[in-house]
């Protein structure tokens, strides 16, 4: 798997190359950020033809290895200015890797009034097809559309009415093993971007085409036989997950004291119960849903699940922690059945559930909805599928334009991208990691929760600063690394636990390239990654002025704990490679 | 005239200090942006109880000299994020000196939903009063109301709905001679700033007040007739800027090819003599305007003007060559009574031209409006003043936050202030003051105009990059020199051309305050303020990456000339000090 395929937008002309020289060796994060340090000028509009939208598969992405295949979507974000990769999860990558396409590079745009365009790949062509029928169309009838055109069997990217509208918190959804849009590359905007480049959807169609080759078939088979056992042997890996999903961290969450409620006021929902992943699952099992299922073929964790309504209809998959979160405590939403319909107006509009909670929780700050009134706060979002809607223009921007656009002065964000689920005050290794990630505020991007909370990986005092700056720099190599592979990032409680899971791992590499890869170069490659982003970020004007939480989190104690945000800039740079 | 006022506007309550220490002998944009540098966090929320917003009047403001009565008004900017001085006219600032106070703080802000409040300062009391009445008032009708109660002697700084609305368009506007809220400080949304803290207006009455005390009398009268004298005899400020306002420079700049027509798309506006200077004259002079008048008593070059519609009714003064500009070449837009009607709204609205006419084009360039429709664009901008109407909240929040809320990537911003009215692809002088001033895009910070097009001061040649670089970095010293004197910037005409002009400059300093200021001192002055806002800018995340012009600068030829903007950020360094 070594080839980079290219589509110039506005030429819509197409071509193969050898993913060498500077790109060797390199996948998911890794290939992503190095091409868009080397090939997009930092300082161009987000929006320009200057930006380029990579898309790749990861190391493993394609092998029989066990959670592999997640897909990297990186450019200059629209969002935060700077670097952006996003992960997702969905039936792409592996399609991707098995036509030996490694990375997908979006060039150029076409110009304004431009049909939107539909690329097919499959084992003999590229071709990129007008389709002026999708045009403004939510995600969810895009792909019925598209899997009458071009079958079942493909694979899916698109972008809603959201990224169309060139919307700075929207997403690209991708497909899951049932064909819904369910799963989302959510943060950073970069739906946006592919919007500009008027790219509605890219199909990939594996069709006769095989696996890659293993370097060395046998040792490749024992290291993944090992690395499923690792993953299905560890408690949350192997039962947390699977049995409530993501949203089993409502009640851990909130019982920590740090359950971000009514735009990070307090640390504990009165009716996180309502909302929890035990909840979850029973209303699952009563109305015939799925409780787990994964993102993607050989998957062993199998956090996602199907969400049905009262009358026993489909309403959402990939219905996650952070979105329940983010429509639910941060808003004060207690309602699961709204809070899945917001869900489900997301992943069809194509937007960023974490914006799209702090941006209404911003805007209930102004009173346009208010706390706790799910069914408004559910029409105030699918205002944002309207081009002519200006209120719906400004929420579907994001809670930092939301914030400037109402005068809200109380914003959550970082880098501009709203926070995650868990309040920095009271996790602050994951609040470093917010502070200083290259990508804004982001929890996957060093989650530290693992040393704080959960107590995998480590025992880090939450609500203090010692340790947390080491603990979240370690995480957010680790966390490049692991980006790189296409291995889901969920793997890392297990990872973290398992003496041998790092060999494993290199195994997995080294067998699958004929090459020796060492847990160090994991490490070396994380480093390598961060580096990248960095530079990027630098060269953007993006400095250490940046790396700080708004001002409101040292200012305002969290309850119950009545923490502060207390590190300084010059602290926080030793998270920095 | 030593004291600074300090009124913290959540306790309402209100202290003088003498203007000591590190701000011992700073006045004007020395003195705020001293103020701002010591003590607003840079990181900090512009609209946070955090930021301060500085009025200070200028070292030779009060006194006898000509064009002295200028105010500089700082904080953080709501725009740019970076330290902001922006300059006005009107009788403010002179009143202030007469009170001995050189710069007046308004520290913290009340909580949400607090009434505005009105500061009354006479010779004997500082008030803070409750104005609920004049709560989303327009400047003429709030300034009616002021001088109802407060007497009509009374100068008087105030925003507009706009600045309560905390638009980042918002400007400050000063009551000019004839008590017409028809002068801004326009630039950098200081008005969301004011808004921010509930001030509504600031009223200063001086009555029973004497001019401050010169420290040798005889050598300051002698020095303030040989200044007025050069201002006199300079045929800019003698005789072009007299004659036709600034506005004379809407022939000259179309003749040089440089006139910004269409949203930068061209240096020559087919219409350019409808909009000019001559014809607003001819017009004036019709309908029983008034032709020429200054903006602060000891004015000697009478730029400003009165101007009125068909019936003969007063529509707005101040009428500048910058918002003809805006509204005018840059939206295709001829009427001269629809851009007057502009004029006004934005004063009475409390809005800078400059941003708005830059907003609407960019508006126009999705067709919210169509090219050159007065009406609709004059519509458009009214809307701006009704806090619910969220079209006119994007638009009032100017044009960078305009091309991001309608997905427009060709938006003329530097750090996120839109272009004033030379192209710098034709005047690339000051294209690089745009490029490298601490203000984002500013002609005021360094007019490179004068050498390029005027051929005041110098001889460069304006389509080439030879010796801009240079000019321009002498320009923004010597200018943040101008503006920490209270000395009209126009002054800079004659200035320039005058041999013993900054000596007579000195000897005023000196002969005011019984020191031994020297011509080297002015430009040791002037280093001395940008390098406080360099200082400040770098501490709040404004870097190098951001002293550029946008890539369509690059990219599109400029007809006339066909030249393009072809600095590199490097080449841009040069004329920082």
């Amino acid at each position: 798997m070594s080839r980079i395929l290219r589509i110039n937008t506005r030429e819509k002309t197409s071509s193969f190359e050898e993913a060498g020289g500077d790109y060797a060796g390199l996948g998911g994060r890794a290939l992503t950020s190095r091409i868009i340090r080397n090939e997009v000028p930092p300082t161009c509009h987000p929006l320009s033809g200057d930006n380029k939208l990579v898309a790749a598969a990861g190391l493993l992405t394609g092998t029989i290895a066990a959670n592999s295949g997640r897909i990297s979507v990186g450019g200059k974000s629209p969002l935060t200015k700077g670097i952006k990769e996003s992960n997702s999860g969905g039936v792409f990558s592996q399609k991707m890797a098995k036509l030996d396409i490694l990375g997908l590079v979006l060039e150029d745009k076409p110009d304004e009034g431009a049909d939107p365009a539909v690329i097919f790949i499959d084992k003999d062509s590229v071709k990129i097809e007008p389709a002026p029928e999708l045009a403004g169309l939510g995600t969810y009838d895009s792909v019925d559309k598209l899997t009458q055109k071009y079958g079942s069997d493909a694979g899916i990217m698109v972008v809603g009415p959201a990224g169309e509208n060139l919307l700075l918190g929207s997403s690209i959804q991708f497909t899951d093993p049932r064909g819904r849009p369910s799963r989302a590359a959510g943060r950073g905007g970069l739906g946006a971007l592919m919007g500009s480049k008027k790219i509605k959807a890219v199909v990939v169609d594996d069709s006769g085409c095989k696996a890659p080759e293993m370097a060395d078939k046998d040792a490749f088979r024992d290291a993944a036989k090992r690395w499923a056992k690792i993953l299905t042997e560890h408690p949350v890996t192997g039962q947390g997950l699977p049995s409530y999903g993501t949203s089993i961290l409502i009640n851990i969450i909130n019982e920590a004291g740090a359950l971000p409620t009514k735009n990070f006021r307090e640390g504990r929902f009165e009716f996180a119960q309502d909302i929890s992943g035990e909840h979850m699952v029973e209303l699952i099992n009563e109305r015939g849903g799925v409780a787990k299922e994964g993102c993607h073929p050989g998957c062993v964790i199998q956090c996602s699940q199907e969400f049905r309504d009262k009358e026993g209809k489909y309403v959402t998959s990939g219905f996650e922690y952070e979105t329940v979160w983010a429509f639910g405590a941060n808003t004060t939403i207690k309602d699961l059945d709204v809070i899945s319909q917001m869900d489900r107006a997301c992943d069809d509009i194509g937007l960023d559930t974490i914006e799209m909670g702090n941006t209404i929780a911003v805007a209930m700050e102004k009173g346009i909805v208010d706390w706790g009134d799910g069914p408004a706060a559910l029409e105030l979002l699918k205002r944002t599928g309207d081009p002519k809607d200006y209120l719906g223009r400004i929420i579907g921007n994001g809670a930092a334009f939301t914030g400037e656009a109402l005068g809200v002065d109380r914003v959550p964000v970082v880098k501009r991208q709203a926070l995650p689920a868990y309040d920095p005050r009271s996790v602050k290794g994951v609040g470093v990691t917010y502070a200083t990630s290259t990508m804004g505020a982001d929890h996957t991007a060093g989650y530290a929760v693992c040393q704080n909370i959960l107590k995998v990986g480590g025992d880090i005092d939450p609500l203090c600063k010692g340790g947390n700056v080491d603990t979240s720099k370690a995480l957010q190599i680790a966390t490049a690394a692991v980006d790189s592979t296409g291995l889901c990032l969920f793997v890392a409680f297990a990872v973290l636990d398992t003496e041998d899971a790092l060999e494993v791992v290199a195994q997995m590499i080294s067998a699958r390239f004929g090459i020796e890869f060492t847990p160090d170069d994991v490490s070396k490659a994380g480093t390598a990654v961060l580096k990248d982003e960095l530079a990027f970020n630098e060269a953007a004007g993006i400095t250490k002025a940046g790396d700080q939480l708004p001002e409101f989190f040292s200012k305002e104690k969290l309850p119950p704990h009545d923490t502060i945000w207390d590190y300084t800039i010059e602290e926080l740079q030793q998270a920095k490679v």
